[in-house]
């Protein structure tokens, strides 16, 4: 007999909401929510549909905030099980989506049930923001539904995301904040010419070398007790006309930082110029600012997440910045406590998505654990 | 009235024998030299249509080597003149091939003419090799023919190749030897992951930049007298998946040498190898020697070429190395002394490509002294 939240988060899995399509979910999760005192609200941005959902007025105002669109399944024929019937096979429920991210969602859901259940009038307001653009641009989704709710003047207190944060069992590691990520599109020019001249030519790639090599070397920062150091990557390169015998005219390069606290997009940005300066180089670069850092400190939230977590698992997690981006990024600057506690990621975006079917319930049960602590003493 | 060269040169422009396509071109000189004595041999290889004719059997053995196939156009509409109408416009032939290199085919014949005309039986025989891929792959052709001369025992003593080696006057510059030209395809491997964990990932751009620094700082040699020092160029660099996000698992590079007579194909390969095996690198390299480099020493063709030229232009041609390769790369080997003479070679692969009409008949006059001091002494 399958437990409530796993048998919402299959229905939630049979809806195929590849970005930025929602299928029907935030139908059924409004539905769900209705019929516990939430007020829906469709937040629809270009073609992403958002639901921002929320039951009571007092503050603090706690949000539940995730997505609802998942990643193309990749060649459905590696899946053991078709990608959009969710199966539980040996305790496992496979299903994309599983992990990443419709089992939290379900796990949200379940828990305001239980928890609104004994504790109908909490001492604030409970809300989820779910969103389909989440694995997509990012543009329409997350970031929109808080411009729209800051102008407003709905501050959003304390925020759970339920990203897949976990690693090897479920509650072993909380976010408690992200590294920045910077991106810059670099073009290094020279001057095309033949092979057989090249004193008539000026050969871009070796003109960037010094530098490539200044660049791969340079240390950013050391990082601090709450970001490892700021790391650089070249994602992408290319240069020449595929001919063996043109020195090519300029090349391109796609550069990432991930950077801490210790450092600011700003002074990256200046720092690669001068450095690219300094070698006499002739270059464009494009910035483009993917995500500011964030950290949610010591407080409220972080307490009554390790007390959550502990009480359900009976170990205190980890409390982390480390790995890639999420929508926390676009919340933590209103101000609010953003930490994000979620299934193990161990399979996300993979052929075979799978996650422990009880792990659901586990963290159902922290979720609700984490209301009562935060909403539900007088 | 158009001088016998010019008017030869204007019928084969017309014939639009774009790689490998002769068009009628091997046709029109062989019926021309037919007149003469020569004996046609058409050496067909693949797609690609060789002639071979020679008249006599005495040695020495003198060769006019050329080319009757052209590059593409370009744009048909920056042309003045359309490409195979050939137009003579203020004292400028202009048409696809008039420097390179139907204006040498032309003056070949004509010095053929001329010549035999008042020595009939000359101290050796004369024959020229033609093809039509020498800007293309040059596969089937000149180095099949000489493979098939050499496989019956037919020595080449002496050899000029028509390629276009003046620079600002017709017969400034005689080329004496070509540089050598090694191509190697070069994959750094390294491990694919995300951005966001560059610890479990190894970028192969990080793991190449010391290696790329290195390689574009190396002297290779210091030339010689004949030859300037081997230069090393990236012509093509690429890597990534186009993601953003990605670190690339490999990347990709082409790689040429142009190399003296100071150094070999294989040493360049070892120090490469040795260089990257020293970073540590994991790599793979694929090698084509495209060319080996030639020299043509002191002796009775440069002699006779220097005095040809300034028999015709009142000053001696200056004797270099430098340069592209050229179909002289597979005479050479074969013991041959080879040296390179035809018209200015500014416009060659360009729109608009043209010679100055009388260029032409200087040349062709330079040819014919050409064949008087080689063949026309008792």
């Amino acid at each position: 007999m399958d437990s409530p939240t796993l048998r919402l988060a299959k229905e939630l899995i049979r809806r195929a909401s590849i970005t930025p399509i929602d299928a029907g979910c935030q139908d059924l999760i409004g539905e769900r929510l209705q019929a516990l005192g939430f007020r829906n609200e469709i937040m629809q941005f270009g073609d992403v549909t958002n639901l921002w959902t929320r039951r009571g007025e007092k503050a603090p105002l706690f949000v539940f905030a995730g997505h609802t669109d998942v990643v193309p399944t990749g060649p459905v024929s590696e899946w053991r099980f078709p990608p959009f019937e969710p199966t539980v096979h040996e305790g496992m429920l496979y299903g994309r989506g599983a992990a990443d991210m419709k089992g939290s969602v379900a796990a949200f859901i379940t828990a305001c049930e239980r928890f609104l259940a004994h504790c109908p009038e909490p001492n604030g307001s409970i809300a989820l923001l779910i969103t389909s653009d989440e694995e997509g641009p990012a543009v329409d989704g997350t970031v929109k539904v808080v411009e729209a709710l800051s102008a407003r003047g709905e501050t959003i207190d304390l925020c759970v995301v339920g990203e897949p944060s976990s690693s090897t069992r479920v509650g072993d590691i909380v976010k408690v904040g992200r590294r920045g990520s910077l991106n810059g599109r670099l073009r290094v020019m020279g001057e095309q010419g033949h092979v057989a001249y090249p004193h008539l030519a000026l050969n871009p790639l070796h003109a960037f070398a010094p530098a490539l090599l200044e660049l791969t070397q340079q240390q950013w920062d050391a990082g601090n007790d709450d970001f490892p150091p700021t790391t650089f990557q070249i994602s992408n390169i290319k240069g020449g006309t595929g001919a063996t015998n043109v020195i090519p005219g300029e090349i391109e390069l796609l550069l990432n930082f991930r950077f801490s606290t210790e450092v600011t997009a700003d002074e990256l940005k200046a720092e690669v110029e001068a450095l690219l300066q300094r070698h006499d180089l002739r270059f464009e670069i494009e910035w483009t600012l993917s995500a500011q850092p964030f950290l949610t400190g010591e407080g409220r939230l972080r307490n009554a997440t390790a007390i959550a977590v502990e009480a359900v698992c009976g170990r205190a997690p980890e409390m982390t910045t480390t790995g890639g981006t999420s929508d926390g990024r676009f919340i933590a600057p209103t101000g609010a406590e953003v930490v994000e506690l979620g299934p193990v990621n161990a399979t996300i975006h993979k052929v075979n998505e799978h996650v422990a079917a009880e792990d659901l319930d586990m963290l159902s049960a922290m979720y609700e654990k984490l209301l009562e602590e935060l909403l539900g003493k007088a």
